[in-house]
């Protein structure tokens, strides 16, 4: 279900998955209408399912189901349950037979990424999805400028490691634009990450 | 939380994934010690990730969230909350770079296995997976023989297909035997469904 508030903008609840306001983002441009990078993420995926380019879907959210109830003749109804933190990336699939991990994060800081995005447990998988010759990486957004960056999990791994050894506990605009891959943006799909996964297939 | 009847049975609550209440299953073999079909591969999945064999995960359970409460300094409590029906298989990850997708079901059916146990949606995907070049198949256990057999997804469609054009609905054991592959049962893992991936690689 979807309502407009009187002067048109979407109405958005909480976002219950990160358990804090989402803010209803300006309309400033072609590739961020006011979406969530997970909404149109999902929309891209779509597209790739429906064209038969990639088979990914966005994991459920993990929750911990304590109290249900079954009324005669109507559906279970989940009456206490408490969300659980993931011990794995929130995106995964196949494209040409390849096994594809991602996480998505996105920031409002314009400077840099806060690893405290991540936790980790998704560190850990992304380390053992790589060691299994899976193709692993995070996209980024940086939604002042609307700029989405992949970056392969090798690099992500590197930054966490020079946080847990005493380092800074961001990435740099600078150390992603480096060292990852800007992704192109567009109407649809919106977020066209395959792109670059076709120049990164043939070195996994 | 487990706790066990004075008798010593384990208590087993009411599966909320498939809202119809679980048998408490006998203790009749070395494969089958009660637990479910879906804790014996969980507990598979855990063996080979800690020795990096594979990364293969349980999804979570679709849920639709409809109302959450934010107690101060406390974590958010979700009161109503529905059960969706999965567009994807349950299981899905990595093996030697290669995407591996299964779901896993069980019957008390000694003759056959009934094709209620899936819904179009779930087909469909496995028909997708295969397009994209996955692995994708389907394990089955008969639990009065405890026996346990990985059933190829392109079977898995054929009969699939064969009911749709109005034939039976339901796969018979022969032709599981005949199509698929006995699955060796043990301690640990305990259902090694990854030995009959190392023939079946080489296919794909």
């Amino acid at each position: 279900m979807s309502f407009n508030y009187p002067n048109g903008k979407k109405y958005v609840r909480l976002d219950q998955e990160k358990k804090a306001p989402v803010k209803i983002k300006k309309n400033d441009g072609y590739g961020n209408r006011g979406m969530t990078l997970e909404e149109d993420l999902n929309e891209s995926n779509e597209y790739y399912r429906s064209r038969k380019m990639a088979v990914i879907h966005k994991k459920p959210t993990p929750i911990q189901i304590v109290q249900v109830d079954y009324p005669k003749r109507s559906a279970a109804v989940i009456k206490e349950a408490y969300f659980k933190l993931a011990s794995t990336t929130d995106y995964n699939g196949v494209y040409k037979g390849k096994y594809i991990d991602f996480e998505a994060k996105e920031t409002e800081n314009p400077t840099s990424f806060p690893l405290k995005n991540f936790h980790q447990h998704q560190i850990t998988h992304m380390e053992e999805v790589m060691n299994q010759g899976g193709i692993c990486f995070v996209i980024i957004r940086f939604s002042r400028f609307d700029e989405v960056y992949l970056l392969e999990a090798r690099h992500m791994l590197g930054f966490w490691d020079r946080m847990m050894s005493g380092g800074r506990k961001s990435i740099t605009r600078e150390e992603i634009i480096h060292n990852g891959y800007l992704i192109p943006l567009g109407f649809h799909p919106r977020i066209d990450y395959i792109k670059i996964l076709d120049n990164l297939l043939p070195l996994y």
